[in-house]
């Protein structure tokens, strides 16, 4: 029986999608493969955070409203960094420091990032793979009209402000997929592969940099389909709308479509957006996930098209 | 005019002395060269207790119930360290953390702990020096019959439960004293130069044990009086007096004289301990500093007994 199902994703809207399918399987049958593109050091410290989203979303401690980090965090560390006159750009919750801090020591022990990832998950009894796309660096950085910008420069201390005109991921020559990935990808007992509702310039395309992530997805037994981040000529949330205009694409499932070609077997697009020949078989849906239960229905509904696919 | 006061100190004890002197003089003429024997690494980062009590005694931020760590602390991340079954033997606060955080990162970029601690003196409006005794490693290690124990270890994690038989501190032979600490103690408008009433096995030897720094309170001009970690033959706080026993002293204010001797003018002892010839001159006083107008007290005390020594 084909039961396993993998997800490429990034923070925020893909962590809501896995955790929509985790209802929906037994999560020992569900790998996410995350982004590691926006890892970068604050402090000194390693932090990640696309992983630390999944982490928090899987185990019930994300905060909601913000979209990011910790619900019910404190503050105090960023307070006295304040006070000590240091770098507030990047806020690091008293809470959220211990993924950071514990991280990097094991880091620096030779610990890699996705043994790391496995044990964070299993202390907080996380059942399904969490797994980095690499145990290397892989840095997104973002060409602007300001000149190049490390990720998180760009999206939280510039709020993406600066006009995008291209996207490259240092590094990603020399990574190699995390243990587990391709053999994930790979898996003949795979039933779908979904390319999360995450950002595909800024979220998907360093895992797919990731040399042998591509070509395993090209080979792979299972259908790969993805979920369109546009939602009725939009995107529900971050920089996607934003980076599509400055490059010149038009805010449609067909981009989004057109982008991830040759990959894709299937796209679930939102009901919102025009039907059309996306050049794949596609579903059309709600696929804005605000409660749980609408994070359960896109699943389900992406769910019913791989196994349509097949 | 000699207005200049240096005192070596160690955490809890020697903070409330040199508090008290602060509030005697211009804070400018006022160094406090400080024990790193008991800094380690702990989760990756770089630990100064007794700086840190330091730090936040000057600034008004210590919590002055448990002795150490600050006011109003938080403790989110020690939760969150746990709940990924972290080690939690050594509690780091949240606002505790930016110390430890920040100066990890700046020692290493290369810069010195002396200039960092100078920087968060600066940074917390204390307006008297801060030096540590050395920039390099000095580490307090404790030979007792579990074997040899770092300090911490001893300290905190086995709460001074093994029987001790010497103590030794590694590194020391490679030190140099820090910037400024030799100065501050051949300084001619030196007017005393104090050892704090701090554990004078554990949080002054480590001092001494700098090259150099020895040497300088021989030749200093200004006269060397130590104040009596003993009060009626205990002590206020931490494991002086059982140290004590276990090395075979009795714990009088002459065991202390006989430990700083020669490098001694004068001893401030409490007036509950026995008056006996110390070889060298002494003034028995109230010392023990509970409230702010106590550590005044004493600091005058000491001012007092190193004026008459000149």
């Amino acid at each position: 029986m084909k039961d396993h199902v993998v997800v490429l994703t990034g923070g925020v809207g893909g962590a809501k999608f896995v955790l929509g399918l985790a209802q929906l399987m037994a999560p020992s049958s569900l790998t996410a493969i995350v982004n590691v593109g926006d890892d970068f050091r604050h402090f000194g410290l390693h932090v990640s955070p696309d992983i630390d989203t999944l982490l928090y979303t899987l185990s019930g401690k994300a905060n909601a409203v913000q979209g990011w980090g910790r619900e019910g965090e404190s503050w105090s560390f960023m307070q006295q960094v304040r006070s000590l006159g240091g770098e507030d750009w990047f806020a690091l919750g008293d809470g959220d420091l211990a993924l950071h801090v514990l991280r990097s020591e094991r880091l620096q022990r030779g610990h890699s990032l996705s043994r790391i990832t496995a044990d964070f998950a299993s202390g907080w009894g996380i059942k399904l793979s969490v797994l980095p796309a690499s145990d290397q660096l892989v840095s997104t950085v973002v060409e602007t009209d300001e000149g190049p910008l490390d990720f998180q420069h760009y999206f939280v201390a510039r709020r993406c402000e600066p006009r995008v005109h291209a996207v490259r991921f240092d590094g990603a020559d020399r990574a190699l997929p995390a243990p587990g990935v391709l053999e994930a990808i790979g898996n003949s007992k795979a039933r779908a592969i979904f390319i999360a509702p995450s950002n595909p310039y800024l979220s998907i395309d360093p895992i797919l940099a990731v040399p042998g992530i591509r070509e395993a997805l090209s080979s792979a037994h299972a259908p790969v389909v993805a979920i369109s981040p546009v939602v009725g000529g939009k995107a529900v949330k971050g920089p996607t709308a934003k980076l599509m205009m400055e490059l010149g694409l038009p805010i449609t499932p067909a981009t989004i479509a057109a982008h991830y070609a040759p990959l894709l077997d299937g796209l679930l697009k939102d009901e919102r957006d025009p039907d059309s020949p996306l050049g794949v078989p596609y579903v059309s849906a709600d696929t804005l996930m605000l409660s749980l239960h609408d994070r359960i229905r896109v699943a389900s509904a992406a769910l019913d098209l791989a196994d349509r696919l097949v």
